[in-house]
């Protein structure tokens, strides 16, 4: 998968290179994927507005008598292009960093910037990744596989129930209603007071055993790489995680019997490998950098100058991040089991 | 960089393309590195005794007149040869999944199963890892570009000082002598109880900005591929990483000032691009699952049975993780480099 | 430089990553080149009538006092749209396999196959590296390589002289203006019989010495790659080429003197590398498969059947193949000039 | 696959990765096929006398019961020590660039250059690939692919007869055993002027419908780049080759019949995909630059000087460079059966 496009150019898209052919594309479930990182939606997020629909350009061929197009084996060129780029309110921007953007080390790096909304390293990029991911996710489901992320902590407040039913009820993909609602207030007072939250989301896809690579492409490896290509994304951890390095080998190993795993430290992967149990992942996610409060930076000369970052912001990368993340998860798993399928054909017939 | 071998296998060995020509090797500075990272010194490390003795086999050339060898930008071929592997001690586990291994993966992904000593899933492929970073290194040193690290955490004990000039003065790499006596104590306590222990292991690195690339390949991103590539390694986190989930964006926000950057919450690391700050990393390293303990598991015929893992095994992968973290660091931090001489080349020379 | 799309699709197009930043790109050039590929212009080629306008989606940015835009570093999106597809006129190809074309062995590798005009097989594909071509020539020229393809031969018909000055003063990119007039009348002869003409075509690309890897990514290797994957194209040689074979090694061997080869027979590389020589190649080119004459062949039920080829076809891939073996060998030094770049600023900036 | 080493250095070798796991390994057959390219066998072939032992250092495990050794699935390391390698003899070649090599090239390109027997340019390399195509050929045996190459021309002397039991009855492996004894006579009567010779080499192999992919990794591209990354080689061409250009397409289109193809002017591959008919290449052989005769040079101060190159080697590279031709094919096509596997398993499984 390759994406390109700039949160301010014309279009953002991706093209997907060895996607299956034959597989049906249901465009409404697409659709349905877009509508949940769209912007505009209240809450924390930003009141953009984008119908983000898109457009599949290539690779895909509708057989006479078929409702539903199928994939043919070719690249799949998906495009969403930009309808409600408000450049002109980026334009005090262009000769002030902003902190916690990359505008900065942009400019170090390739001596040109694009200004207008962090351009290549604006969130908006990541609509290409969840259009991508929307048809990895009908692959995987012939395939028993499913991933659902939500929203385990923001803004300090962590869900004390775990009811993934839940999920669909409200704003922020939170599997505790009550937590929810705390979540609501929260956000609210730090929108009033100009600045931003952070959070964590947790991640999990049943998946089978034989997933990832022994040494370097181990697949908690692929995962990680992933997730932490998301902008926001700081840190992650699978299973146990960072916990893991307060116990002992006894507490921490996960012993078995004749059904399976009975624990899930691993977080369902071993020595790189899916070993059958959940997958389950963890990611620290930033507070949105872009702050009405008022911040010490300086300009193209190097001046001391104070900036406030208006605009139409998020609070909080948090929800409309979640789908992104399964994205990330989907398209990562999507790649790593069609790996796996050549390494069982080639068992299976190499000998 | 590809590495190649097994446990107890003939050798093990890495091949790397694309080291640039005319670099001088210093065949010393490879042989102490594999010392920091070698079995056999007591402590919390496995008795296996190998000399570990770097060759290099291709890639290099004295010209007349010099002493050193140098590059000549072809690939370098590094082997190390086992010479103290025990296979024997491994035949009774040739039928029995070691809990908290990669044994019964691996024999559901390949159908067939190297039992001696974790086969190509052994930390042994380390060794490859480290004699390459140890090249690694002397190129980045050029580049001003140095990497350290150092124990964070062991057995639940957190260093409290930091005095970057204690980690050689103890076993354990920690830069806090008062915390290294307690490891010390705690590593011979959970010896004794057939036991193993888990820590953090904290990354620093002086890094010129620019490294790093948009989207995809961010350079935080391709630490934690390569970090998550170690197989005890279970999270990840730059910078303030799972700590900015609880901060406001006025906190985690590192603002800027004429002489750069005035914090660094963000660990070096902005948009996916080296921002000149040091970079920060710490990784969760879980338990040695090689343990003396009763475990319960199952065999090959899938029936419950009970393992003690005996053989020769480290009490924590800490110390003798830590070369190899910085091995990591120093070879994604090296490739990253590479690539971005290219851009700037390009930048400059393109217009 | 990744490519998508099929012939009577929504779109072609081309996503290229890696473009050095900061270059300025002219779309009037762009043009030019996909003027010199469209079919409708007569004489060999289909009167399929396309206005092939290239639209560049992202990574470029018109820096504030600027008039053309430049290259911002991040993936160019470049996209054709397809207006004048006549996807009926090949439904009755929908059972039958067109013989010369990749028909039979796209459905037995895919099981899955868009009949019309070839779908990904289609020459319509190279639109989109012929835009993609133009963009890397702009960056080639501020590096004094220049890259120029003639018809050296089409029906049996060979040029006796080489005036490249006489290249764009007749539709066959011939440098010889008396074999272009007989080029002519033997296409007007062969259209009318209701067949095909192959062709020769030769490359000259001037270059610095030293692009071009040592083993397997040889400066030749990756030409040869490129040309080859251009459909119509069976045999490809360097410098002597074939004539090489029958020739002793005093006569092949290139003598060197204070001002360089004195001779080409290499072809402007030896050892896989440039030695600042003309780049000299050539391309065999198969007649159209797509011929109104009568064929044998089967259809899906493997029954015997015969076959017209109607629709609207070339008679020749000569000339419309020119700029495409232009644009193959253009991304090719691109992609090798850049990794040379990285060599060059590693060699002296690594000691 | 990836090979590193200098023709006078310790060691040549290459690391195979993605090879089937369970493959049983026949070391006697490996043996077989380095004999075919070893030196030191008279007629047109360099005296240097090397055992061309290959170790496999990694990858191979042999489970209790069976004798011959399987793979695991991980990288195999394949290693040759060069032992009989004379550098004293290319002193004299430190200064002074041989016409016909890559000597100057090498030294522009790295600013270092190990002058010993062409270092990593040498024709010694190959020994790794003819290594690696044997493990190839054990695979490809299984699918029912066979690679056969011999001589077609040697200095300017054609083969009349084709009977390919005749290949291995004869030192040129010439399927004419009239014209193999007019080539003996033809390289006795060049080494006694000090001269070399170049030729043809065809390539026929065995293969299933489906290999290859549409657009840039087109079957022919892959094969196309493989064998032009043999130093000796100037040209390929596939089935009909230069001679498609003269051809009609009513004469070039190979009919089809309920049985396959009535023709194989394709060469068994169209629009870049393995047709299941025979695949047929030719490969053009330079003649090899190193001769005793005076040529006119210059050395590292650009000083016009005549040379005279000594050293023990070959006439033509014909016939070693034949068991090269077929490794390039082998492992060309175990690399797109195992691709063309992951598509098909895909296919199925993807509906």
């Amino acid at each position: 998968m390759t994406t390109w496009g700039e949160s301010h150019g014309t279009a953002i898209g991706a093209v997907i290179d060895g996607c299956p052919p034959g597989l049906r594309i249901d465009r409404e479930e697409i659709d349905r994927e877009m509508a949940r990182r769209r912007p505009g939606q209240g809450g924390a997020s930003s009141p953009r507005k984008e119908p983000d629909a898109v457009e599949i350009l290539s690779g895909i061929f509708t057989p006479p008598g078929e409702e539903m197009p199928r994939t043919t084996g070719t690249p799949l060129s998906l495009v969403v292009f930009n309808k409600d780029a408000h450049s002109k309110s980026y334009d005090e921007l262009r000769d002030i960093f902003r902190p916690g953007h990359g505008d900065k080390t942009y400019l170090a790096k390739y001596g040109i910037r694009d200004h207008r909304g962090g351009g290549r390293a604006s969130a908006r990029e990541t609509a290409a990744r969840v259009a991508a991911g929307a048809i990895a996710r009908q692959l995987l489901k012939r395939h028993d596989i499913e991933v659902c992320a939500y929203t385990l902590a923001l803004g300090g407040i962590r869900i004390r129930t775990c009811d993934l039913s839940m999920i669909g009820e409200n704003r922020f993909f939170c599997p505790d209603p009550l937590a929810a609602e705390q979540m609501e207030a929260r956000v609210q007072e730090v929108r009033s007071q100009g600045d931003t939250l952070g959070g964590i989301v947790e991640i999990r896809a049943t998946c089978p055993a034989g997933l990832g690579e022994p040494v370097f492409d181990k697949l908690d490896a692929g995962l990680a790489h992933a997730l932490m290509s998301i902008g926001a994304v700081k840190g992650v951890e699978i299973g146990a995680g960072f916990a893991a390095a307060d116990m002992l080998g006894s507490q921490n190993n996960d012993p078995l019997g004749p059904d399976g795993f009975l624990g899930n430290n691993a977080g369902g992967i071993l020595a790189g490998i899916s070993n059958g149990e959940e997958i389950v992942i963890r990611v620290a996610v930033k507070p949105i950098p872009s702050i009405s409060k008022e911040q010490k930076t300086v300009n193209l000369a190097n001046e001391e100058v104070t900036i406030r970052v208006g605009g139409r912001h998020d609070i909080s990368a948090i929800p409309r991040i979640i789908p992104v993340c399964e994205a990330m998860v989907l398209l990562t798993l999507a790649d790593f089991l069609v790996r796996d399928m050549a390494v069982k054909t080639r068992n299976r017939s190499g000998i």
